[in-house]
């Protein structure tokens, strides 16, 4: 491993890790239904095929009209217009308007030729059969959906990179696009590590533990929008995690290893990293509490993470890195935008310069708003992170938080 | 109806919705595997089979002690102790300590009996063949993981009502419960009416328009932890509508009708769903922009949402309120969080008084922090909603918010 590799901030390691890889997606894509694709990522950008609304619409129920007629209206002053017909909902408006015609339209539906503008109902009043009074003026374009107001005729849409929400699913299917291309969901091999872990469903040996960050981490890459492909319990040998490393590079588009716990297991964990493949290891250590011993690495192209295989350390880490890679591996394009909310810290928390402190805390709705109280508990405790509700961080430049201080808390 | 329905504010309809449910969920319960249940609500509270860890555990490397045999302990007055055996990861602890022994562990084994502390690799050296000098005394329980101190035997570790995030599935995989009993996810009907609506699939013609609102709504319902269940699009009749709204009911767990856009239109929804069952109709109207003709009910114990047509304002109402209606079906205990960006407001927002308004709008980051900039657009146009990355609440109190005002984002 070189030399130089020191402990980076996280966001400079995971700044590093980013500008190792390929500038393109690493993923291919794939055709799929629009109605199945909340949370995948566009390839293909999109043109609006035709202009939307497609027809000039009412937004109003009421008389469709040629506005000059309305001209000066008032309850007073009436404007008498003769009532042509009806435009049905769902139906093209086959009546046409002369001067001093309208005709009744609902709120949706189509604007007569002729028309330029509504009155609303409420401003009309009947004057004989086929008559109407008109008691307010409106002017051109006025209560009306014009033609491509929201989109028009070939206008890009949605481009490449763009993540598809439940409203994007929407715009697609209001434009009839009922297939698009996506990227495949990033496959993300998770390979736990340890001579002491065992599978859930196996009741283990005095000195065993269950194997915990298979599913974690499987779980994050999941809510991530990734596949996980667990690889299943390694022990800490150089051959055996080299080759079930191997085999998983090959096989997936990123990789996370967990390491065993002791210092030797880490060193077999990062002699297999640097392995896999050029450039390799990138950073060794970030300064971030819990979390220290991971490790990024590129191999081929493809993203490696080695997290440390205490628990919670292992979940911070991979909630820090693992979305970002995810999003880059199908080239998702905008920046990841977190939210928070903001509460009270219940004590003071310390913290040691120079690293960021991710401190897990259970949030608390009282009559003055939120209160963060910290959960304490060491790295090896998973339960920590089940008793909190969110992680407050507490910045590399400050010795801590005092007692309350406003914090601003990341969901977990 | 009743005479006496009011317009309320989101808040209070959306309580006087959940105050005329079942107390209890409503959902049944299934088992399923504790691997796949992501975002699954918990059914059967789950206590601990048996203490985690299950033994005392070191927290570094180093050499399991006798914290006695190190007191008073320095550079220049050395304890020496002698190494009476190694304990291998994932293996019971063969050895048992004397006075003056010690036993070389690696993070994560166990503390072989006798020991009581763990002096770190680096305060010790090994002064000869199976002897260690320690250099620094250790006290009882330092760099021990005592059995029992994350969880301990028969505590209740998860409640019923609890939304299983990734560390929950981790702690009940470190317990060995690979199976649980949680809520069935609710089944919610999605029923769009209107004359001029078509499937995306079809070409519309003139005066018809492609069904927006089913797909926003599953996906916003599948967002929700709930089963979308696309019940088709309904003519504007009452009969037609009756009868697909009665077969919903019967099969589904809740239903999201979107109404026609025109006040018949909307009459006629507002008579069927009112027709399904008591208590029927409790809410006509909310006092929000866009959604204000929001009917919320309740028949034989299923809630009941009826939307405008619009897409924007049907997609905002039901992000309002189907999160904690799919939640409270399923016994969700414990406060939905909505956690927010902070942004600087770009231009001056009017609003009227009286009612909340939902502005979508775009972020920016910019040197000075984020920026919200509204994304203007009426309520017919889905691609307001596709512009837009979040919405800002402009409560009720308040005419307007002004240029360079501190917003709260909900990213969308």
């Amino acid at each position: 491993m070189p030399e130089f590799l020191k402990v980076l901030p996280p966001a400079d390691a995971l700044r590093r890790l980013l500008e190792a890889l390929p500038g393109e997606p690493s993923v291919e894509s794939e055709r799929v239904s629009t109605a199945e694709a909340l949370g995948r990522v566009l390839a293909v950008s999109v043109a609006a095929p035709h202009p939307l609304p497609p027809f000039p619409r009412t937004t109003v129920d009421g008389y469709a009209v040629r506005a000059a007629d309305t001209f000066g209206a008032s309850p007073s002053l009436p404007a008498y217009l003769m009532v042509a017909g009806e435009v049905a909902m769902g139906r093209r408006a086959e009546v046409a308007l002369n001067r001093g015609q309208a005709a009744l339209v609902h709120t949706g539906g189509m604007i007569p030729s002729g028309a330029d503008a509504v009155v609303m109902a409420e401003d009309c009043q009947q004057a004989r059969e086929h008559e109407i009074e008109v008691l307010k003026p409106v002017s051109v374009g006025q209560n009306v959906l014009q033609t491509g107001e929201d989109v028009k005729a070939g206008e890009l849409v949605l481009e490449r990179g763009v993540i598809l929400r439940s409203q994007e699913i929407g715009g697609l299917m209001a434009l009839g696009v009922v297939e698009i291309v996506v990227f495949r969901r990033p496959r993300v091999a998770i390979l736990s590590t340890g001579d002491e872990v065992v599978p859930p469903g196996i009741e283990p040996a005095p000195g065993q533990v269950r194997d915990v960050n298979t599913y974690t981490l499987s779980a994050l890459v999941t809510s991530a929008g990734g596949i996980p492909v667990q690889a299943g319990i390694i022990p800490d040998r150089v051959d055996e995690l080299l080759e079930a490393a191997t085999r998983a590079h090959q096989s997936s588009d990123m990789i996370i290893v967990t390491a065993g716990s002791s210092v030797s297991a880490r060193d077999v964990t990062a002699d297999v990293i640097q392995r896999l493949g050029r450039p390799g290891v990138l950073v060794h250590g970030v300064s971030i509490k819990p979390g220290k011993p991971t490790i990024l690495a590129v191999a081929s192209g493809k993203p490696i993470i080695g997290l440390p295989g205490n628990p919670v350390s292992a979940w911070i880490v991979a909630a820090l890195f693992v979305t970002p890679l995810i999003r880059r591996l199908q080239g998702v394009t905008g920046p990841l935008l977190t939210p928070t909310l903001r509460a009270r810290l219940s004590t003071n928390v310390p913290s040691e310069a120079g690293r960021e402190d991710y401190v897990p805390v259970r949030l608390e709705v009282t009559p003055e708003g939120l209160v963060a109280e910290p959960v304490y508990g060491r790295s090896n405790l998973i339960f920590t992170l089940v008793r909190a509700d969110g992680l407050v961080v507490i910045p590399p430049a400050t010795t801590g938080l005092d007692a309350g201080a406003d914090v601003e808390v990341r969901l977990i």
